[in-house]
C-alpha cells in the first residue's frame, strides 16, 4: 500500500480536523504544514502534535522563511490539502497556492471556498493539463456528500432544479427563534456563544455564504458560468418573532433558502415560508439540499454543514478518491 | 464518443424504463433484449418499441430460440443490464445469467435484489477476476444513490448504524392511515389499485423486502457477511390505526424502519415510533436512510424508492460510471 504525501495549509479549525483524521489513517502522511506566517516539512513525516503545540505557544508552525507559497511551490508531497479560510472577494492566498501546486501536477483537495467560487473552471481546467485532481466537496453543506451525490449518484439526470438550507448559522437562529421564541438578536447572540457565528457573522446572516456555494454548485456541478453578482440575495435580519409564529399556527417554518433554476437561469438566498412536512426543515446547524432530476425525481441530502472533523471527512473522501483513481 | 453496447435483460416495468432512459442517451446502443421467453439481437441496435410493440402483440419479444441465457453467453454486447424480478430464493435465473456476463468479461449492472442479497460476494469476487464491473445502485432505494453515496461521498468514514425507509409499500400504508384514518386493510386496498402493492405483497408487507436490502447493503458496504435470516423482521399487518393516532398525539409517526448496527451484528426490520421532527418520517411511497458515520456525523438520504423511471436513474448512473471508469 502507497503512503500518499500531504501537504497541509492551514492550521486553523478545519485544519486540525483534517489532522486529526489523517492521523488515525496509515495511508496518508503529513509531510508539510503552514499556518498564515510560517511552515515546516519533513519527508519522513511531521509531528503534527508537536507543530500545533508550537503554534499555540509561539503563534507560528514552523519557520517564517517557508510561508504556504513557498511549501506549496518547493517542497515535496503528492497532494496539497488547502484549508484557510474563504476570502471571497480574492480567493487569495489560497488562490495563487493552489495554482502553483497544480501546475506543479500535484493533486489538490480544498474546503476553500473562495478559489473555487471565483475559479473554478480556471482551476479544473488547469488540473486537467497537469493530470491532476482537483476536488473541493467540503466546500458545499461540509460533510454532505453532495457534489459526489449530483456526480456520481445522479449521474446522466438533467437538474431541473437545485434547493435547500446551505448556512447553518442562520439555520440555527431561525430554528431558535421559532422553537424558544428568541429575538433575532437574541438568537444571533446564542449562535454566536455557541460558536456557530463569527464575531462578524454579516456573510451567514445576509445570505453571501450560502450565495457562494450556490455558484460553486451551479459552476461546478450544472455546467453554468455564474458569479456571486448573479444571486439576488435576501437575508434573515429583518425576521420578527412573530413572522416565524404565524408560519407555525399554518404548519410552516421559515427557512433561508439557497435556490437555482438552471433553466431560467435563476439563482437566488431568500427566507421561504416552507411545509413542516418538508425534509429541508431542518434545525439546528444542520443543511439540507433538494436536487429535482428528470429521471430520479426529488433527491434530498441531509447532514451537518459545518464543523472540524465534518468537513475533514469531505475533504477524507476527497482523498480516497484520489488515491483510488491514481493508485494503479 | 464510443458507443457501448448494451444486452437488455427484462423487458417489465423497470426493463421499459432503461430503454425509455437509453434510447435518449447517443452512448448507449441497445443490440440485445430478453423477456422471460425470448430474446433478440442485432449488432447494429434494436428497434426497442418495435420489440415491445412485438412483446405486446404476441406475449414475446423476440425469438424462443434465444432465450436471456443464450444472450448473455453467446450475444456481443459490452454490458449486460439485468432487470428481472427478483427470486429472493435462489436468485434464478438472474443469477445464472450475470455469472455468465461476468465470466465473458462483461460488465454487468442489476436491480435485482435476488442475486445480489444471496452472492454478492461471489459476484464481486468473479467480476474483479475478469476485469469487469458489477454494479446494483438500484437493488436498494431506487433513485436515491444510496450505496455510491456511501462508498465515495463518505469514503474512509466508519460507518457506526445505517437506518431508515427502505419500502414504499409500507411506508406509502402507514402514510395513508395516519393521514387519512384508513384501516390497515383499506390502505393495503389503495396502494394494490394505485400500483403502489403487488398482488401478493406479503414480502412488503411482513418486511422481508426491507430485509434484503439491508443484507445488500450490510455485505457491500459494510463489509459483513450476513444473509436474511440474520434479520430479525417484524411487519406492518398487525398495526391498529388507534397505535397510529396515538402516536400522533405525542409527535411521533409509525414507520417501518431497518435498521443495521455493524458493530452489534445487529439488523432489524420492525415498525418504530419516530418523531416527527425526523427526516426519516417520509410520506407516501418516498424511501429515507440515515446513516451514522464517524467524521461525518449523521446523514439522511430522501427519495424515490421504486418505478420505473427512476430505477432506470440508478442503472444509468452505474452505466455512466462504468463507461467513465473503462474507457481510458
Amino acid at each position: 500500500m502507497k503512503t500518499w504525501n500531504i501537504a497541509l495549509i492551514g492550521l486553523g479549525s478545519v485544519g486540525r480536523g483534517v489532522a486529526e483524521v489523517l492521523g488515525a489513517d496509515a495511508r496518508f502522511r503529513i509531510v508539510a504544514a503552514a499556518d498564515s506566517k510560517s511552515g515546516a516539512f519533513d519527508p519522513a513525516g511531521l509531528d503534527i502534535e508537536e507543530i500545533l503545540a508550537k503554534k499555540k505557544k509561539t503563534g507560528r508552525c514552523g519557520d517564517p522563511a517557508w510561508p504556504a507559497s513557498r511549501i506549496a511551490a518547493e517542497s515535496e508531497y503528492d497532494i496539497l490539502v488547502e484549508v484557510t479560510p474563504t476570502n471571497a472577494d480574492t480567493g487569495e492566498p489560497a488562490l495563487s497556492i493552489i495554482k502553483t501546486a497544480l501546475t506543479r501536477g500535484k493533486h489538490v483537495v480544498t474546503s476553500n471556498k473562495g478559489p473555487v467560487s471565483l475559479a473554478s473552471a480556471e482551476l479544473l481546467e488547469l488540473a486537467e493539463k497537469n493530470n491532476a485532481a482537483f476536488l473541493f466537496e467540503g466546500t458545499v453543506a461540509g460533510a454532505v456528500p453532495i457534489l459526489r451525490g449530483i456526480k456520481y449518484g445522479l449521474a446522466g439526470n438533467k437538474i431541473k432544479a437545485l434547493y435547500g438550507v446551505l448556512n447553518g448559522t442562520c439555520n440555527y437562529i431561525l430554528t431558535r427563534m421559532e422553537e424558544e421564541g428568541l429575538t433575532y438578536v437574541q438568537a444571533l447572540a446564542e449562535a454566536r456563544d455557541l460558536g456557530y457565528a463569527e464575531a462578524d457573522p454579516t456573510y451567514d446572516i445576509n445570505g453571501t455564504d450560502a450565495a457562494i456555494k450556490l455558484v460553486i454548485l451551479a459552476n461546478t456541478m450544472l455546467g453554468m458560468n455564474v458569479t456571486l453578482a448573479d444571486v439576488k440575495r435576501t437575508g434573515i435580519s429583518d425576521l420578527t418573532v412573530d413572522a416565524l409564529l404565524m408560519a407555525e399556527e399554518t404548519g410552516h417554518s421559515i427557512r433561508l433558502i439557497a435556490s437555482l433554476y438552471p433553466e431560467k437561469n435563476l439563482l437566488e438566498v431568500s427566507p421561504r415560508l416552507i411545509s413542516k412536512t418538508n425534509p429541508l426543515v431542518v434545525t439546528g446547524t444542520l443543511n439540507a439540499v433538494t436536487v429535482e432530476t428528470e429521471y430520479a425525481g426529488a433527491i434530498t441530502f441531509i447532514g451537518r454543514g459545518a464543523g472540524s472533523v465534518e468537513t475533514a471527512s469531505a475533504i477524507l473522501a476527497d482523498l480516497l478518491f484520489i488515491t483510488d483513481k491514481y493508485d494503479r
